[in-house]
């Protein structure tokens, strides 16, 4: 579940669109660099080279800009890996997870730290989750076709389980990356969901 | 996990002991009502009837103070519910999250929000986690006395498993709080732990 920079998307150029990237670019690099307490319209206009109405008039403030670079980030056709495997599908989202908290710049984290700060901001991180979890579900269902799973399993509360440790340890606990993490915490959802965990009332 | 304001503890009483106690309970008060933003030494001291030299000179400034309130809410001689399995256990467990996180006035919640803004609050509030963890492996200790669990259970793991959904839900999600959560969560770990998730390589 990888958050990007580029708002670049599928819309096609025109001065519009390409507005709407440099103003986007240069609102995460100014997160990333100044953090949120940094991050002013002002700044972000003179980064992106545009005149600070044409940000006021459309995105009217910082939560108007962090919404819409989350918003952006969701536009990029993103898909889960199809490794043939439940757990090698779950590992891989868990590998991309940890690239994108570990990352540098560290977009992911800044943007996470922002959402205690911009309720605007928060909406729109939790629906760029929760869009991530319904793209894939695609990979319970594939592993149901497999016979991995039993019919019926809820994909999202597999889901959860299968990432939340990722999130726990990476950002609320912080603990060091732990290359292993992602794997183990793959294996521990599939286990469970072969166990029944996610079938029945 | 429940995060209190009071600082009392064990600590005998004695006027240091008075003062910090009402130090730290303003710090939370303050936390709490204004937010981080709001969360200053002179403010903390005026709430507090203390004197703001007093409070500079022993907690220096809000990363101080933060991390003070967490070292004292992990003074608590907290320990894990026996209920005589190990998902009562683990349900138990993450009941006392869900309320701790669900609390009003919501102090863990804000003492989350403040450790992405103050690096000292940061390591105290992970600390207090990791204290908790080390508290709870008796809850697999049992659990592999009973016979419930192979022996060589990680128990960190297993706790992390049974508890990251809870925080991913309803602190970095934001989904409403479901009080079928703290028994889901427990019991997919237990199944997961049984299936032999946290033993082996």
């Amino acid at each position: 579940m990888p958050t990007t920079t580029s708002a670049s998307g599928s819309r096609p150029g025109g001065r519009s669109a390409r507005v709407r990237a440099q103003v986007l670019e240069a609102t995460g690099a100014q997160l990333v660099e100044h953090g949120y307490d940094g991050l002013t319209v002002d700044a972000v206009a003179e980064r992106a080279g545009v005149h600070r109405t044409t940000v006021y008039r459309r995105w009217r403030d910082i939560g108007g800009l962090l919404a819409d670079l989350l918003d952006a980030a969701g536009d990029d056709g993103w898909e889960p890996a199809d490794t043939g495997t439940l757990e090698g599908d779950l590992t891989a989202l868990n590998e991309e997870i940890l690239a994108g908290v570990a990352a540098d710049p560290p977009l992911t984290t800044a943007l996470i730290a922002a959402s205690f700060r911009s309720a605007q901001a928060a909406r729109a991180l939790r629906a760029f989750w929760e869009d991530r979890y319904a793209r894939c579900a695609v990979v319970v269902v594939r592993a149901e076709q497999r016979g991995e799973l039993p019919p019926g399993t809820r994909s999202r509360e597999l889901l959860v389980t299968a990432t939340a440790p990722m999130y726990h340890e990476l950002v609320l606990l912080g603990t060091p990356p732990d290359p292993h993490l992602p794997a183990t915490a793959a294996r521990t959802a599939a286990l469970a969901a072969r166990a029944g965990a996610f079938t029945g009332p």
